[in-house]
């Protein structure tokens, strides 16, 4: 069946039939009155749904409470404030994360067990319920709300993250929107804060749990801005059936195109983290080709995206690629220097492990792009992996030396 | 046998007795002419030597060159240069520091088999040997010239890192002496770029390997500036037997006591080379208790130790907690919230996963401090381990986005 995926210009995550959303300043930022703080996700018919979390021991306390409720494998709302992680809160925030998901249900008109939770803030700070509580019925709920429920999740991401995209399958359409935010406690397994993800494609529940990991796997779990994980990480998909589609299981014609669907926004999203890190002004793509495994391929890359010291290089424009060697040289891979070539965007710098002479303006020039694309070829299999990051700036030291205070 | 180490006023790598060293500028560190970027580490007769090199799967030239020359477990010398790493320069590489070795040989009247070669710098720069044998004639070897060699290996090292020890069992003296450089591309396993030690003491060759790896396992291999590990690492121990001692082997009764000297000087400059960081103005003391192994221990104390964003808080005395947890929280060691007892100095923020109140200016107070000793009691077994980083400053950035240009 001829299938066809296509960015929908301004879309995001109400993009999908019968998704609404909406977003307000309840307060839990404090001293910031002009940023919204909490949002509401909302489906006119129940999702299946499904979600991946950190892998953080520490757990934030909507992360425990989505790990329970989503075992049904079905939700219809989200709600997610934003200035606070309800994080290392013991048992009075998890009852805090309870009574702001029964809010929303009352908001709603749902039941309190078909909505989930997230936070994202600083970690140990004590939910403001009564602000919540307050506030919650200022959230007025629309089909293009997507745009402010992505800014209402924002903490130090300095853009919102948005897409969506249109799959035509024959003569069926479905969507698939996707909000994420970043931007920093950013490292793989799992790479973002919070990422959501809607379609209203019909998708049998364990088609949908695979095809989230797969989609996952290629793009947030490939981003890294700092080394830190998270404890509230956080990636869901809920998918409403409005399309009217035949539902698409593991083994269905459509199955593919789902997947390469979801698999672009998920990328789109993971690039979007990597590009708006903290203090971040360049974004830096690494490819491993020619690796022995795909999970080789994927360490080297991780690793020589995450290398502070590439990062600093590449924020300084500096052609320092000895570093890029020895970054996929501790990666733990196996690798053969003689073997080894490494491009800067289209410049080879080393063949078969060894030096070529090169035009140091030129690499600079590459260097000061806002995209640094990043090759090493290990010539020892056939497998390849791309991951992204950021470059690491003065402003990171900044942003984050003064982050309570 | 009663036992007593002290720490030797102004000691050094050639405070043993028999150790002779100098160095000079030979112009490897390109337009820096008044800094001293060669020098000779010499034993009046043989030593028993052994090494712990880096494990990355990129090695410097030096560093294969050494693995090969140590199987023997004899070495007399050491020549090294710093401003050029002579990693990644294939077989001409190897050439190069098999020359500057002869070079040395012939200078102090050794068969080049006894002489020991390291390097650091630059990665992917070819050596300037025609400058080493240009210069290598002006180094003056002394029994004080430890103190100049110190100075020869700092690359970005704000200062030289030295000590000696004397240790008296009985009626008998031995000394250990050492130094060591940073301060960029620091990562546990191997967590130093260089560290020479030296001893008098007659040891065992079985127990000098042995002793020198439980040394660099509680004081190097502990150390994080940024996660980086350098293909050019190497802590090397020769022992002369000058202090005619009987023979230290594993099962002596002086055993205790050289391991327990040679941890404390292992250790102390491992902490210098934290404190000594790449913009570092504090050095962070990790400790954490109650784990459930060693291994687990090191590597949750390691982990917090290198987390950018808690280097980033202590940088700008933020005391923002809740990354310490969240850090233990990832290091993938056993973990339960509800167990976490978390001290910044003597206070207590969190007991038994319960936020306590504290005084901010109190805490503030202690992260202002040059020392910033955190405790994490794990409450879950009995095993205690410490971990050394240093702050993440806007410096360290800076330094590293110009690094070759």
């Amino acid at each position: 069946m001829e299938a066809k995926i296509d960015f929908i210009a301004s879309g995001g995550v109400t993009s999908p039939r019968g998704f609404h959303a909406g977003a307000g300043c309840v307060g839990v930022k404090e001293g910031k009155k002009d940023k919204p703080d909490l949002g509401i996700l909302f489906s006119e018919v129940p999702c299946k749904a499904t979600a991946l979390f950190t892998t953080n021991r520490i757990k934030a306390a909507p992360v425990v409470l989505c790990q329970q409720r989503l075992q049904s494998g079905r939700a219809a709302a989200l709600v997610v404030n934003s200035g606070c992680a309800n994080t290392c809160n013991g048992e009075r925030g998890l009852n805090d994360a309870i009574e702001m998901a029964d809010l929303a249900a009352w908001d709603v008109g749902l039941s309190p067990e078909d909505v989930l939770v997230a936070s994202t803030g600083v970690i140990g700070q004590v939910l403001p319920v009564e602000l919540i509580r307050a506030g919650i019925g200022q959230i007025v709920l629309s089909r293009e709300g997507g745009h402010e429920l992505a800014r209402a999740i924002m903490t130090t991401d300095t853009v919102p993250k948005e897409i969506a995209v249109a799959v035509r399958v024959g003569d069926r359409k479905f969507t698939i929107g996707g909000i994420a935010k970043g931007s920093g406690m950013i490292h793989p397994d799992l790479a973002t804060l919070l990422c959501f993800l809607t379609t209203d494609a019909d998708v049998d529940i364990d088609f949908l749990r695979l095809s989230l990991r797969e989609a996952v796997d290629i793009s947030f779990n490939m981003v890294s801005i700092d080394g830190d994980t998270s404890p509230n990480d956080m990636v869901l998909i809920m998918a409403n059936g409005l399309a009217e589609n035949e539902v698409i299981g593991q083994y269905s014609d459509q199955a593919g195109v789902f997947q390469e669907a979801l698999d672009r926004v998920c990328i789109h999203l993971a690039k979007c983290i990597a590009s708006d890190g903290e203090g971040a002004s360049k974004l830096i793509e690494v490819t491993v080709g020619g690796a022995s495994g795909v999970a080789e391929a994927r360490l080297a890359a991780r690793t020589v995206a995450s290398s502070p010291l590439v990062k600093a290089a590449v924020h300084g424009s500096d052609p320092n690629w000895g570093r890029i060697v020895a970054a996929v040289g501790r990666s733990g891979v196996e690798v053969v220097e003689s073997k080894i070539d490494l491009y800067i965007g289209n410049i080879c710098l080393l063949k078969a492990g060894h030096q070529l002479p090169f035009d140091v303006e030129k690499v600079v020039a590459i260097l000061d792009n806002s995209e640094v694309p990043i090759t090493i070829q290990l010539n020892l299999g056939t497998a390849t992996a791309t991951a992204w990051g950021c470059d690491l700036s003065e402003e990171y030291v900044t942003i984050n030396s003064q982050y309570t205070t």
